[in-house]
């Protein structure tokens, strides 16, 4: 029988129960030392960027992140094991970041400066919602990572249409700035500068010093001043959208959700709703 | 009897009202010349901050000083005492505002340049609204700090998921212009740097020389132009769905909702609403 | 009788019809001459402060500012004489930036520099929409103001807030960076930095140097990130408010507008408001 | 008869459906064919700029712009050519900017510097979505664009006022730093200041050092921190409208509106709705 088949030792199973859920002691143990070692390996990470603390602790660090790298590797492949489907671990958001987060330190027995790429733990970090149960943040979060998948097709045209404009507006000033001693020394250089300035970041690093390659950065600025609003008003509108079908009624017959609020009859087949207040 | 043992004598019931009252004319004296004391006390400290200016007045600034740390502790003892229940003001927003207002110029006996904290007075006049009975104001703060409170949840996964990528890219970052001499000394300074570009404030004191670097650079501000969306957002859907349920009130008749704010009778029966304010 | 007494005389009452109104030919020549002589002077006041023009073209600025002075001088006395009541429009909007408009070159016989105001002119410019009667500008720009004045309380509190914030924020930053030669010579030196960095403007001028000031900047940033949302989600909730209320209907009975988009009966007095699709 | 005279040729004919269309074979590999050589066009011309690269590969430059130029007048005369009516081609939208893509190399004999221009191909690159046939994308645009188009009189109005309220500040911060060595040296460039300060851009590459001008500047900062709000609130209020509206559906049986987009039942009576599609 394929439950059989599937079924786990107890060993794995009980392992699985102290890796993937935070509900037993144990498992809550697990998690939380897991969210001290990686908060401490991300530290350890910095620390050893910054030359004179590396100079002095350069020992201490490189012990640090060589135990916190078989710690990891040994969690991960536990992680492997005790699961009935190792694949749909494998290939989910949280294994490739696992995975990411062990291989640094082996990857810079090859290439220099890769164990900086030990900072990706922090994106294991992310867990912390769910380990800690924090509900109301993890409902949160689920509502902004819902609006933004609902507006992406958006979001992609907007920065489609940002791109290609930046890339114009760069030439322009290339044209226009190039020769002078400003820093637009190319058109990639002045596309950089272009996102710089449309993004209303400006570093002034590079700016137009010429009269006229001003006036068209001002032209630049205050366009970039209505664009701005865009990916505002996507997020906006999509975030109130959420607001407003507050209905959580599910037809009895057919299952259909998103009902509006004053509905008294599924929109789909027709069916008498329950009474949203009785 | 309870209401006997909280009785305050009847001196200590005249000053609560002329401390924490502005109804009668004592209170409202009292409580703008506190106000006008305090934006004093506040010009002070930044006048003194002035190196020329303080030289000049150093002794004047000194004695002004202690004139008004007398003042806000003689003032802080009083609304202690003439309190029934002494801890719930101590312990509350304005009663630690109110101590972190009169201790500096005493701390600053044991630790150089601690008076500078005395800045803080300026929180004492978030007052003002309420003293000079501002109604209109008091009803914006209202909505704005609970849309503000409603969106907590939303704001804080969003500075927690937008501190994790600044991690990530800034450490990116120092792998790709680490070794130029562009300012991404460390990690933790690039991560700064990552911020400052995210937040699109973009000082310039650190900024990316390689092509490369330019180039991711010019994918964070992109991604970072996405990402200020997102705060906007969800402040202005709360802010939003505020405005849309203003009126609570459903008709005895037929049951309608979405009643007008000023209605007083049913926009669906006619028949007559119930009085909102009675 | 007051008609008579009030009644202007023929010449007066033709001036006004030509000054104040733009629907005879000779009212609509009088106004699209006053724009090109603004636009005219605004240009001369811009190209008369660039040193190697001015010295060029001195005379010719020179003479051109009276001409322009002496004709708006004419004009704002013949706006007060031929209007019933003169105080309405010398203290309306338009009145007060008619006299600043000019008097700046006056200003200059006794304060060096003060013929600089004269750009003040541009805001005369604003006439422009009622004067070539753009009726979808007119009815945008209405919009605007009215969304502006009903978010002003929210928009002060929040002003006020932030104003507070930076003098906190900046009196911190003092207490931090002061020692160091990284421009936070004075509390209201730092104050301007806090403002430059929470409204993302970044100049870059004044930029933390040590680890400590980087990581409370970096804090401040992450604030303002969250902050710069506020008066964004204010001026869209009141915006979209006007959207919703669209319903032009108002009761035959009682005059009442603002109903509701199903109403069938008026919120005010209960009367039976027209079909709204018949 | 008109129709015969509008009858293209049968060459003109397959000529048209595979420039103008992308359902048959043909027609896709032709798209996609033209995609990838605008692309490299584009990157040709980037490359060109930088002068170690041009140096080296100056002739495969000189080159490639030659064939892509040739490539583009043929393609452009056949568009020309198979279509009926030239003119709807070569005025619309798409028609300008293949005319703009395929001069500027022409144009370089005569003046210099112009063949950068053709960075304007980038644009070409906006047919992407149609010729992939990305129907969500394609959607996301058209609504983008209706926001913007709905939304113009109110962003250009709000524009327009921002320009003369940077020509005021430019104005008196020039009077107020112009003495200063700080960048102001005359209107224009403090108009430039006030822009960049304004649209939070903030170079740095002209900032005010007086402290008078830093209260001013500041003032300046904080209005430009209500005033952003403007655009977003524009725009948002659009696209929320859009959101709100999306069924225009009524019910035959109860007139209810406000229909669920995927309705096929009235949610108030249950009355079988009209097929929306068909």
């Amino acid at each position: 029988m394929s439950t059989r088949q599937n079924k786990l030792p107890k060993w794995k199973h009980r392992l699985h129960e102290i890796i993937y859920e935070a509900d037993t002691p144990a498992g809550k143990y697990f998690d939380i030392i897991l969210l001290v070692v990686i908060l401490f390996s991300v530290v350890i990470v910095m620390l050893e960027s910054i030359e004179p603390i590396d100079k002095k602790y350069h020992a201490f660090f490189n012990i640090s992140e060589w135990i916190i790298t078989i710690i990891f590797s040994v969690e991960y492949f536990a992680r492997i094991i005790c699961i009935r489907r190792p694949k749909k671990y494998i290939f989910s958001f949280f294994g490739i970041i696992d995975l990411l987060s062990t291989i640094p330190k082996y990857l810079s027995f090859f290439f220099i400066g890769t164990h900086v790429l030990a900072a990706l733990r922090a994106l294991r970090l992310l867990r912390v919602f769910r380990i800690l149960k924090l509900v109301r943040f993890l409902g949160a979060s689920r509502i902004l990572t819902k609006a933004l998948i609902a507006s992406r097709a958006k979001i992609f045209v907007f920065l489609f249409f940002v791109i290609i404009l930046c890339c114009i507006l760069g030439s322009i000033m290339y044209l226009v700035e190039g020769t002078n001693d400003s820093g637009f020394t190319s058109i990639p250089k002045s596309i950089y500068w272009a996102i710089v300035t449309l993004t209303t970041v400006g570093y002034g690093d590079i700016a137009p010093t010429s009269s006229f390659g001003q006036l068209i950065a001002s032209i630049i600025m205050i366009l970039g001043y209505g664009i701005i609003a865009i990916p505002t008003g996507i997020v906006t509108s999509e975030l109130t959208k959420n607001k407003i079908q507050t209905s959580t009624q599910a037809c009895l017959n057919c299952n259909a959700i998103n009902h509006n609020d004053a509905a008294d009859f599924c929109y789909k087949c027709g069916h008498k709703l329950n009474d949203a207040n009785g």
